[in-house]
């Protein structure tokens, strides 16, 4: 097949690979190990790395290529991987030049206001550049859909995760936001009577840091993370970063406390498992990464989540923690002790510091106003009145004096990251659909945890996720692997199992 | 300027710098970071942007581009940058692709098969290979004598330090060859009537790993190395890498001593601030780096021989050492305790083991065998030999029944790195030269070393060789810098007032 069309593909992918290599190193080594002084040419390095990469992945010849490859003598796979390469090649193209150098700029210089402004919560003062993003948003919206044969905010979406429609997630939202109403006050209500039965326990710090690295090693190693292939590091902001041979996580640690940490690095192992696991011999095809944002959120939740805040992972886990901290860590703690630790839920006006109950809402309300700035429902002017009413009604909070914690306090809207949000609370909900598919051919699962036994889960994993790579849309995965189609049923059974026991 | 050749030379210099950025960083990640499970995609990633790199900057257009740009108005620097560019175009387009691809496996092939064999001291199971690699050097250098209008070794010699000569270097060498061959004995005996006199202390092992490396960074922040623009790492085979905004250092340490690795430190030191103070602005063009291996050498050799072995810096270090070791690392020790360990010399059958009284006599050993292999004079069946006949000559050691510590030591030749080999020595003189121009302005030198004071040593190194980059050839560079060409007078004289005294 030599000179196929098809291989022609497969050699842009291995220069496209290379690219992605060493961009992704350099990122982690950036946030790792990089002093202060080398960040002007690194940043250089790969703003130039980035755009050969760009003018390799966009050349017009691919067109070209994909065309003829389509009709040329191909197994599934490769022909799973011709519609990759199509989907990578419409998405990076859809947009002239002359916009994206428009877009960058105004995303840059939004960025860097919303930076200056949100430490004094000036909304007024952040208003006209926020409207420049939402105009070039329309705009690209606007172009996506047309390339795409989408509507404008499904097009914004399936850059994130292909397949995701507005039209299905709304039901499901709606079903989710009815349901968390209600049960949000009533697992507050049962918080209380918890804590008045029995009150919370401090944590006896400090807490060394070699010593709750020790512990996150081990318990990474224990859940399956290879370190032959990725090693943890400390950085900043934790990340999951590197390439699928070579996983870089980090964390960063206090020695006040070691939970948030150590859930931290659970919750990075999540998406470490998923590279570590993607199949090696596509790794240079756009099919052969992972799907998108929502299933790899949906993996890192399922170990932080549905794993590591289980009551059966810390049965088995307290007598590691123990060994690892010191015999006075969580000297005389019980079972419930640590549970009403890593289940402790409150309202909040900050989505990262939400709880997996109320982090949902968050979602929605953001959900709910980027729709309606996409299709221009909702001006930006009036953005700060709208994200109050649904606080107020969703958590009974008001952000109206206090933009700062409300609409200024993430940075995906300044940066014009808009369809990327409703990822967050998908992998959540496919994470709790994943438990009960799982549970239904393993029903031992329980019980292996309590014997740190995580080969089952991953081996179902592996086979009906992580080795599926981008070979279906974010919707098909799920069906094939679940056996049915996104459903917020199962999620809403886990808190409530969870928190209202 | 517009579209200028010059401005087009320009953007491809920034491309190749980013493309240089990641495969150094790449490099450095691999050697301090990586796990080994990564290793075969770095190395594919690594070798894909290499290809891409070579494609980048050998592009027929480049040719028409540095035509045009030298009828173009240009300014000194930049006329100079264009020669440069010219020097690096012609040496990456004077070898066919066909031939670097031959050359590439055969050079892989006998690496490979040299690992293996050396172990055993097997010299007739390698030689084929080795005949093999010097057939290629040799077509290699005929090749690159017909682009540069060189003799052959002159021509190989270029790749590593312009303007080098071996017309110009046979005199010196011969010069110093006569002169080491009566030093060295002098020296020993010298050697041996002060230990007859004061016998040689022992270090007080262990010395934590910690507390060497917080010495080491204590000496590198006193002769100027900038923690804002690089590091300190660990690796297996220490090194200087990184980019010249951010340089990455590595070292190894052992508890049973500290002097090795803290003269290793101090050694890569010397490298890392050539790097550190190359002139920013240019960095991105051939001219604007270190101008090649004899210079680089030289700046190593400065720090670690010329100043970190140097009585008057060890007055100033002991008391550091203590502080940062402990009290007992060399306690009752005085100046001369510690002067005869940095200043240990003996005959030995290994160069990377050597002192530098008998390190010029490795070299020369290599540099007239070497040669003869490139001219034909020599048949690689032939050299150990030569070899032994040289070292019994040189050092009165015989390797003839020990190739492995003979023509197999070094890694060189089977990689098929001819005319490199010179550049050590070239470098331990071109140091010994500039300690005695800078004396010469700054009388007070060794009592700013008996006080920590590196600033004036520092301002004359940046001024005079940092500064200037690839300006110049190899020899212009040194003359301008010391006032005269090349003379081995000086580092006879260093090695005299050392060692004889």
């Amino acid at each position: 097949m030599t000179n196929s069309a098809f291989q022609k593909l497969d050699a842009l992918g291995k220069r496209l690979e290379a690219l992605d290599h060493a961009q992704s190193m350099l990122f982690v080594d950036e946030a790792v190990n990089m002093p202060a002084g080398g960040g002007e040419k690194r940043a250089e390095a790969m703003s130039v790395l980035a755009g050969m990469q760009h003018e390799m992945a966009t050349a017009p010849e691919i067109a070209d290529w994909i065309g003829a490859a389509l009709d040329e003598d191909l197994d599934d796979m490769q022909q799973a991987a011709v519609r990759e390469f199509q989907r990578a090649y419409t998405n990076a193209t859809c947009l002239s030049s002359d916009f994206v150098r428009k877009q960058v700029n105004a995303r840059l210089r939004s960025e860097q206001l919303w930076r200056e402004l949100r430490p004094k919560s000036d909304w007024q003062g952040f208003l006209p550049a926020f409207e420049g993003v939402v105009a070039n948003v329309r705009e690209e919206a606007d172009l996506r859909a047309a390339a795409l044969g989408l509507a404008p905010y499904d097009a914004m979406m399936e850059q994130y995760d292909p397949g995701n429609r507005a039209a299905d997630i709304d039901v499901v939202f709606n079903d989710l936001k009815t349901f968390l109403k209600d049960f949000v006050p009533q697992a507050l209500a049962r918080q209380e009577e918890k804590l008045a039965a029995k009150p919370l326990k401090a944590l006896n710090a400090p807490f060394p840091i070699e010593k709750q690295k020790a512990l996150g090693l081990a318990m990474m190693e224990a859940l399956g993370f290879d370190f032959e292939h990725g090693r943890l590091d400390i950085s900043h902001h934790p990340f999951c970063g590197g390439v699928p041979t070579d996983v870089r996580m980090t964390t960063r640690y206090t020695t006040a406390e070691f939970l948030s940490s150590l859930m931290g690095i659970l919750h990075e192992t999540g998406h470490g498992l998923y590279e570590q696991n993607l199949p090696k011999q596509w790794s240079h095809w756009p099919v052969g990464k992972a799907r998108g944002m929502a299933i790899h959120e949906s993996q890192s939740l399922f170990v932080e989540k549905q794993i590591a805040r289980s009551p059966e992972f810390w049965e088995w886990a307290m007598p590691h923690v123990a060994e690892h901290l010191g015999p006075d860590a969580i000297a005389g703690w019980d079972l419930e002790d640590v549970l009403a630790h890593v289940h402790w839920i409150e309202r909040g006006l900050i989505r990262v510091d939400a709880d997996e109950a109320t982090y949902p809402l968050h979602v929605i309300l953001r959900y709910e106003i980027e729709k309606d700035l996409v299709s221009g429902a909702l001006a930006p002017r009036d953005v700060p009145e709208v994200w109050d009413a649904k606080m107020r009604e969703y958590l009974g909070l008001s952000t109206i004096d206090n933009p700062k914690d409300g609409p200024m306090q993430d940075v995906h809207w300044p940066s014009g990251a808009i369809g990327y949000f409703p990822s967050y609370t998908l992998g959540a909900l496919i994470a709790a659909q994943q438990w009960v598919a799982i549970e239904k051919v393993q029903p031992t699962l329980r019980d292996d945890f309590r014997n740190g036994r995580f080969v089952g889960v991953n081996d179902w994993r592996r086979d009906n996720i992580w080795s599926q790579a981008s070979r279906w849309s974010t919707p098909e995965l799920l069906e094939r692997a679940t056996g049915e189609k996104l459903d917020a049923r199962h999620f809403a059974e886990h808190l409530k199992r969870r928190y209202l026991a």
